[in-house]
């Protein structure tokens, strides 16, 4: 197994963007080849993620972006995990570059749904969940989370307050980054007076619907050396699933594909998460961070939502944990996000950060879950120069 | 770079199906892992390919599918590449036990549409096509390949009896496939007198819209020899695209993805096209089994439709080409189409195809398409002991 480096990353601004899945992509393709220094030619393949193509009546992604770059003979396979496409994609790209099989390989994630009302976007994102069992009696996403909420309060004490701390600090973050969908800082106070959407969680406890792309160029030590970037090496990957329908787990205060994942990277980077600068995970919801943080064991089971409320998560706390703002402020774009995480990781590990720049970040991990945690794929990154 | 082997094959029989997506994917998936003599908690992880999830509102298949199986922890990822899905699924498969990531994977296929009008079906399927400029202006697949085929008969001199004659080939072999959409044989006559599709295609030059599933697993050297199972090598991989808009095209009579996929499975496997004793190719109208066999170098530029009419495909042939009933009258359930051949390739090479069987046959390519070429996957297979 080669060695994996990470050498340019991509991405639209979130949003509102008028652009088509093809054209976004490919503006999150060619920025990533551009900040990597290399052409489209570079590349001897692609995955391409997204979920909800349907909305341009638009599957077979692939050829169409790869033509849009100008090489239309690359082949670019479409992947899907609902929200943990991009990090999938991801690993995918990294599996063939470490596996002998590619030397470069762009992974690019892109999702437009702002064209749909909010009803049609809810009924869309529940095909992520187990539908029979779930969208179609009525428990959407905001729903599925509230009740691993409800039932995180009632078992560890967490409190709406602590939840709506880390709203607070994921717009605070993202107040500092120019490619986030939200860029205003609000205060507990807007988080407790906003409207309930599914009792616990509130408007700020939830992400927001948005269009973007996100992309990242893989390729070997040789090439990476050779084009004089930054070593930002791949150290580790972890992919694992769970079961999909959150009526069926014995738990609903943990996911258990996250612990997985999560031992696989850190197993193959031969690092513990004590030796991690900061974290990009998943948090739809804020529930959903509190959650990430136990299970990835930066906080004892019970104490994340505390931790976030005394500062432990901020960017100059002791876990900095969602630098970018997160899925809750940053944006979430089902197919880029995972993808959109990893730009983070670039910024950061090339002190490119501004605003929101963890000091001397050499190391991170990024956590990205496919609906309440039927997917997820965690990835670990050490910069070496 | 690891060796790797094709220990098991399962598939639900092609045609109208009464179970759900997961129940048809499980069905396939255990019929796979028995033939191999594997339990489900043998697979490191899973790739599903499947193209209109939507008909039943159900992204995120891979988790559910697990979940089934009793394995929700293994991790599967959705693949599409339009109607190439289950051949890409394969491909990322063996990438993934080729590299060191994974001893033993499962590829799973599923499509169903037979719940659909043949509007809708012929809408949906469209989706697979540069929608903005093939879809959306009223270029179904029938009209794109028809075009294919006029462009052809106007070059080559090819004829539509020619062309029926593959038809009639394709109900022959599938009558002897107890799989089979289709298992009745029909005459040259049939086809001529049936329905205009899209001129000069009629009904039976054109694949049916089918239900199924298929699955195959993956698995290294040494466990493939402690199973006691048949030595059948994936000895060569590949994977490439093209402009996916048949306007864009420069030449109609081509599938340029074809060539490029093929050059790179041969080289891999370092054979030659004279090597291979059988074709399972992307048949889901005639003339694409004519322009495949052209395409792969079966027989020269413009020789394909005389060949076929003249016999050499036929499973007693020079070229056996589709001995399973290929798309055409095996059927084409998009997802699972890529597996179902190689489905086919595990009958032949073992010797189970019975009234199909292409004599002595120890090496195979599986050639499958997607759209009309904007994706394309190859994949060589070698009986060693």
């Amino acid at each position: 197994m080669r060695d994996v480096y990470l050498v340019g990353v991509g991405q639209t601004r979130y949003g509102k963007l008028s652009s088509t899945l093809r054209e976004a992509a490919a503006e999150a393709s060619l920025a990533a080849l551009d900040r990597a220094g290399l052409e489209p030619t570079a590349l001897d393949g692609a995955f391409l993620s997204n979920a909800f193509g349907l909305v341009e009546r638009q599957g077979h992604l692939g050829p169409l972006v790869m033509t849009a770059l100008g090489v239309p003979e690359v082949p670019c396979t479409s992947i899907e995990a609902a929200c943990a496409s991009g990090s999938s994609a991801f690993r995918e790209a990294f599996v063939n570059v470490a596996g002998g099989f590619a030397d470069t390989m762009l992974a690019v994630g892109v999702e437009k749904v702002s064209q749909l009302d909010t009803v049609t976007a809810t009924s869309y994102f529940s095909y992520g969940s187990d539908y029979v069992y779930e969208g179609a009696c009525g428990a959407s996403f905001p729903g599925l989370y509230a009740t691993m909420a409800t039932a995180h309060m009632k078992k560890h004490g967490t409190t709406e307050e602590q939840l709506a701390a880390v709203a607070v600090k994921a717009h605070e973050n993202a107040a500092s980054n120019p490619k986030a969908h939200f860029q205003k800082k609000i205060t507990l106070d807007d988080v407790m007076k906003s409207m309930v959407v599914a009792s616990p969680l509130k408007l700020y406890d939830c992400c927001p619907f948005s269009d973007g792309a996100a992309a990242a160029i893989l390729t070997t030590k040789e090439k990476a050396q050779a084009l004089g970037a930054p070593l930002i090496r791949v150290a580790g990957s972890g992919r694992a699933g769970a079961i999909a329908s959150l009526p069926d787990r014995p738990d609903l205060t943990t996911v258990p594909s996250t612990r997985v994942a999560a031992d696989q990277a850190l197993k193959m980077a031969k690092k513990t998460v004590a030796d991690i600068d900061f974290f990009e995970v998943h948090d739809c919801f804020t529930i959903a961070e509190v959650v990430a943080t136990e299970d990835l064991g930066l906080f004892k089971r019970g104490e994340g939502a505390r931790a976030a409320a005394d500062g432990a998560t901020r960017v100059d706390g002791k876990r900095p944990v969602n630098p970018s703002g997160g899925l809750k402020a940053k944006g979430h774009p089902v197919g880029a996000t995972g993808l959109g995480q990893i730009n983070e990781v670039f910024d950061q590990l090339t002190g490119k950060a501004g605003g929101r720049q963890v000091a001397n970040a050499k190391t991170a991990l990024t956590h990205n879950v496919g609906a309440t945690g039927g997917s997820c794929a965690v990835h670990m990154f050490e910069r070496s120069n």
